[in-house]
């Protein structure tokens, strides 16, 4: 079975045509975004037309922020001419009302703001520049190490006296796109603007500073955060022939980040996703267990698709058994990533000699994906899903993500499809499991 | 050490520079070229540089072939205006004596063209279209599935009365670019032009002619095949303090066809051999047996650096251990292919588990590398080398190999430096096995 999935995804996929419509035809799709509620309806009708499952929205009140005009930035360095800088306000930012400039104070980490004291900042812009460590070999723990840089750095700098909040862009590429992302603020600080620049422009400041120049930063960003927005999750339902009321999911997220076109992030997972559904229906298979295909929204900026999900499933005391996400990238898969029982576990990395033949025999433990990871908290023990997420190569992933780089022209045909075809297995092999006895 | 070799090379690596170096300022470099003689001194003058090994050029004798002024292409359907066609001369091809056009004759394979009869092509020429299979998960079986079109194809149209040889570019990927390769001819039938289109007119063509079309196909070859050259293999050899008359070699080829860069192919492994040599000295390692870093000279049109190296081996009676190969590309590594006894297969699986962490566990039995090749046959019996192939991604490698896009721009930094790292650690790992236990 999982040859004939892999032949059928390679030789009739649509997977990838599916992605360049998404990608071209509606592009960025924050959540709140009207270019959202567009994916929201066309994943609905894909999902419809590709398969024998009854399709339906799940409502999720989504927040709704808005990047505005352009941001523009500049620097000035000992006093002198203003010149452009690149910047992208992070995704929840506020705006800086006008024109703001300020000397830039450059840290490695809080620690190191932190030693300045309470008032350290003085008026001054922090700009966090550590880079994500280029010894690790897996890039997504590497961003793991460097991400609270972005989610965190505004608050910090207001706990010490900053102005505003600057972030080397989270990314191994040495290149001049910025790269956005959410951050988080606390209701203990003030709001502090925050953006990033890109590794290229992030280098030179950091240098010019420590060569004893005084660098100076200014912003101009216009972001609103609106009223939430009623918004939904997409669900494709295929009812189970022997346990119908035990659910196996599979999904990624629908919503994207308002710059580039969400190619890789997560729109190679949607994709996929779909294909699942097309391909198991395509060679005449019936699941055994309800198998919903779920296109996640609001990852991005609030994860309130995949709780909302999980709260709708424990209400309704729903047994998921297993659940399944790719949202690592469209870049060739290489194996699994399962957070599960020991048991659970166990079960999994046996079919890992089987799937080696096909590219895909690299099992750890490790996260299964933001979307799903509320179904472990909200289920009670006992009836925690089987998590699996799909784990593609990291190595390029990150030079896309949050970017203008992630575009359609930058997933790979085959690498997505072979993903897609290890995702359609991996729910195969799930489907075929006895969880009674797993408990 | 695996960790340490990590360490040092994703931190302190110089492949990637010297991929830039190699690409940008000597470019392609096929055998007997003035490019492949500046290869030559420029790989002998970094291996002198970056590590304590004695640095010596090893004659070898190679062909002399040269494209000449660049080919010209034309297509006619049904007698009407000439449009300009893409073509890339394979290697090795005979010129075409000024203009030759002729109607064009489509197979799939060489049973088709049997099929016709002893003089089936009466004029015509063949034009072999069988893609790769798309439904094999490693791109490189398919690739060794379509190969015989453009290695036999002249060989055979000529045998049928055909008057050239078209082929279809051997790549997944749809796209405008002629790929190239050798051909062989053979003493018994006439010496017939062959050149290879690119994916997308090949398609064109083959539903024109598919259609009742007639299809001409014009081309103007300024191939010339000159007199053997003497180049040299350069070898970098690092006297063991155990072993020192027992020889573990790593290397890749130096020459790469003539358009492109020869990045992947095989800047990629000439960079990442050398790395083997600056990292385990870096780190202050002495191996127990001799270490020989190889740049060979001619694996694409001959193999006579590979041969050579082999044959001078056998007449010294050298026992070399084991050889490994990087000649699949610079893409993310995921394993290696292992060429080898049951006991030494085994001794390299064993350390599956331990390189998995390192995104290099996939270990399967197969070819390990060209030039290479020739130590297994050449030494006898119980004295056959433990060969390892290192073994990246293979998805990507077609889309650039033998053709204008196989550039620097197309190489991965990181993706390049795991690759050198696996590759260190692979020589490292063999440099600690008992040999003779093995036998």
């Amino acid at each position: 079975m999982v040859s004939r999935i892999h032949a059928e995804v390679l030789g009739q996929g649509a997977c990838y045509e599916n992605l360049r419509v998404l990608c071209k035809d509606i592009g960025a799709r924050l959540s709140g975004s009207p270019e959202a509620d567009a994916a929201i309806l066309w994943g609905a009708k894909v999902l419809e037309a590709v398969g024998p499952a009854e399709v339906r929205m799940q409502p999720v009140v989504v927040p709704h922020w808005e990047r505005g005009a352009p941001e523009q930035a500049w620097m000035r360095v000992d006093g002198g001419e203003a010149e452009p800088l690149r910047i992208a306000a992070l995704g929840g930012s506020v705006g800086t009302e006008g024109d703001l400039e300020a000397e830039v104070a450059v840290f490695r980490d809080f620690e190191a703001l932190d030693s300045l004291g309470e008032d350290g900042l003085d008026g001054r812009i922090a700009f966090f520049n550590r880079p994500m460590d280029p010894l690790m070999i897996n890039a997504g723990s590497a961003y793991g190490g460097a991400y609270e840089q972005r989610s965190r750095g505004a608050v910090e700098a207001a706990d010490h006296g900053g102005v505003a909040a600057l972030v080397r862009s989270l990314t191994h590429a040495l290149d001049t796109f910025p790269h956005t992302g959410g951050l988080r603020y606390s209701d203990e600080v003030e709001q502090l603007p925050a953006a990033a620049v890109s590794t290229v422009d992030a280098r030179r400041i950091a240098r010019l500073v420590e060569a004893g120049h005084e660098v100076r930063v200014g912003m101009n960003m216009n972001c609103v955060l609106y009223e939430d927005k009623a918004q939904a999750n997409v669900i494709a339902e295929w009812t189970g022939s022997e346990f119908p009321d035990r659910y196996i999911v599979v999904g990624g997220h629908l919503d994207s980040w308002d710059i580039g076109e969400g190619a890789h992030d997560d729109g190679a997972g949607i994709v996929q996703s779909i294909e699942v559904l097309r391909t198991l229906h395509a060679l005449g298979y019936a699941p055994r267990h309800t198998l919903r295909i779920v296109l996640f929204i609001n990852e991005e900026n609030g994860n309130n698709g995949g709780k909302t999900y999980a709260q709708r499933a424990r209400e309704r005391g729903e047994w998921h058994v297993a659940a399944v996400e790719s949202d690592a990238g469209g870049d060739a898969p290489r194996g699994y990533s399962i957070d599960a029982s020991d048991l659970g576990t166990e079960a999994v990395r046996a079919w890992r000699d089987g799937l080696a033949e096909y590219g895909v025999g690299d099992m750890r433990r490790g996260g299964a994906g933001v979307d799903i990871g509320p179904l472990k908290k909200e289920m009670p023990a006992g009836k925690r899903p089987l998590m699996v997420g799909l784990r593609p190569n990291s190595q390029r992933y990150f030079d896309y993500h949050h970017s203008d780089r992630d575009i359609f022209e930058n997933v790979h045909e085959r690498e997505l499809k072979l993903g897609a075809a290890a995702l359609t297995s991996m729910v195969y092999l799930l489907d075929q499991l006895d969880y009674e006895s797993l408990d």
